[in-house]
């Protein structure tokens, strides 16, 4: 993990969090990943390739996750599925990571299909070799985490 | 999900559990995902981006992630971290994930960087439009799941 490549997954995750939904973030400190981050309720995981290889995780509480889908779909609480949560949290990291690789041109990377992990207290762990930064955020509707890992040596099998 | 695209994945699979671990395995029914499944205690998750964009999902039991490892690593199960565990599982997918794009030539994808979910009774969920397909297996060290939904039409962000 390079620093400069540290800044445009923060961009992208406050810009997306205000433009698409509204909602302002205040970000607490950047910090290494260690065991000892749970993540929250409903996880965006999503894989980037190019020159550079990584993953991003949005990590959001179940609170976080239902006002966020009701603001994208413009709708109740009462009227959004189970889904419609899966499908807005798998957007937001999605839309996260493309605003991010926008700003890291050199590395030309595309943006894999999202998956959602659901599960009180699962973890999302990366290989040994990436050194992964968590970003904790504190919003009007609840927690939220990003993660992100990337290594610019393309890991190819 | 196209019929054709399924094979490329389960072949990998099976491939792969023999060469590098010398792991026989029994598919069960191929079926599409839902609720009821429930992924195992390791989940290696990992994307792939190309003319199509996909994600590859193998999840093992905590027993069968163990002897993975020691085969791995060719060491005994009291010599191995839980570090050593996740970048098994990972490197897993990973391998997995690399065969099949081999013989999805066509679609000139690439594979990302692995993460791995842990944590008992997670969920690994796809966005609506995509129909993952699920293949159950069991083995002489446990039982072993492998998902994966795949979707040629560019996702771009």
């Amino acid at each position: 993990m390079i620093a400069e490549h540290i800044n445009p997954f923060l961009t992208s995750l406050a810009n997306t969090m205000q433009t698409m939904l509204g909602c302002s973030l205040q970000r607490g400190k950047l910090m290494l990943k260690s065991d000892h981050v749970t993540m929250h309720d409903y996880s965006g995981v999503i894989g980037l390739t190019g020159k550079a290889v990584g993953t991003v995780v949005v990590s959001l509480s179940k609170e976080m996750a239902i006002k966020a889908t009701c603001k994208l779909l413009e709708a109740e609480e009462s009227e959004i599925t189970p889904e419609d949560i899966i499908d807005a949290v798998g957007e937001l990291a999605n839309v996260v990571a493309g605003g991010a690789k926008a700003q890291l041109e050199e590395y030309e990377m595309s943006v894999s299909l999202p998956t959602v992990i659901t599960g009180q207290g699962h973890q999302v762990m990366f290989p040994s070799e990436v050194t992964p930064l968590v970003a904790p955020y504190e919003s009007e509707w609840g927690p939220l985490t990003l993660e992100f890992g990337m290594t610019p040596m393309k890991v190819n099998a």
